[in-house]
């Protein structure tokens, strides 16, 4: 059976999105023909010239609509603190959370022997540069805590002995509100090797 | 952090999608940003106007871009049989499966009573009229094995006393390649009482 042509295209275009499958495209293409028509319209409208409207921050690597991007114009924030990540997912999370009011760079790489990936020489260069121009005071790597993730930050550490910061990585742990029953082992090796002390024998 | 607005508008509208959480509307956002420009512009022209080129068939309720469907103006198919069924969804699941070649009915509607849901009288009437109008022989009921299909299913029984068809339900029984172990009661249930004689005992 032939199914009407934009409703085909439709499925198809949503099944390329990440995590859907055949059956659940086919569900989102039935629930935009199902609710009013404002809905397909506007996000048609938010679609079309997207890239157009939407860049990459020069000095960070944020996504952004204006140049510098909400992060580096916010002169509320502790401008001589860097947090690393990897990826602009990463830096939303962490915005997100709220936990961090300094600025971010955005490495856009990472080292994965096993997929063929390097940072390539003028990412680190790049990041070197810019503690220099901004006068940044303190760099918090934040890789994501996996294989890749630490080589790396090695590769970051590496680079940064020549510049006159100070380096933090991430604490490996316990999740909080995890559990000790359900963490895997190298989860359990991090956070005992990493664990506080609380008192000390005297 | 306020991130950009069409970045937000875009992950707030893919969030309304069916089964779409806010982490994977982010990584939906995120995705479309990385692909060439030509996808989000052919999303947006799929999506605008969408609804003035998607209708539901006049005779059957599937869904279609001419009247009628594709599927009431085959003529190669057998035009004395059909298939009730609640929803186009259905109506595409039996016809994706390829394992049926009469006519549709789309009831858009069932009877269920904890939903306050209900087949309403121009519903039934119409599926009367056409059994008449168009020399319908046989009629397929393929509601859902639920209750809610299964008081549909009576209620349709009850009208179609009145035509002059031969009236079937679609099998309940075990799932092809499903086991007998994750076989829920209801299921061994309904495959027992439907057992298939294979012998009779002389
Ligand atoms: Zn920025
Ligand atoms: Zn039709």
């Amino acid at each position: 059976m032939s199914l009407p042509d934009s409703f085909e295209r439709l499925t198809v275009l949503f099944r390329k999105l990440p995590g859907v499958g055949a059956k659940t495209a086919r569900r989102m293409a039935f629930f935009v023909l199902q609710q009013p028509v404002s809905y397909a319209e506007e996000l048609a409208a938010c679609l079309s010239g997207l890239k157009d409207r939407i860049f990459t921050c020069s000095r960070c690597g944020n996504i952004t609509d204006r140049e510098p991007c909400a992060v580096c114009s916010d002169l509320l924030r502790d401008r001589s603190t860097l947090c690393v990540v990897e990826t602009v997912e990463d830096l939303i999370s962490i915005e997100q959370a709220g936990v961090y009011s300094g600025l971010y760079h955005v490495l856009g790489g990472r080292v994965s022997p096993l997929d063929g990936e390097d940072l390539d020489e003028e990412c680190l260069a790049g990041l070197v540069r810019r503690i220099g121009e901004d006068r940044i005071r303190e760099v918090i790597i934040a890789t994501n805590p996996r294989i890749e993730g630490d080589l790396t930050f090695h590769a970051i550490v590496d680079r940064l002995g020549e510049t006159d910061v100070s380096v933090s990585r991430l604490a490996y742990g316990l999740p909080v509100g995890g559990s000790i029953e359900f963490a895997d082992r190298t989860t359990l090796l991090a956070s005992l090797e990493s664990r506080v002390t609380v008192k000390r024998k005297e």
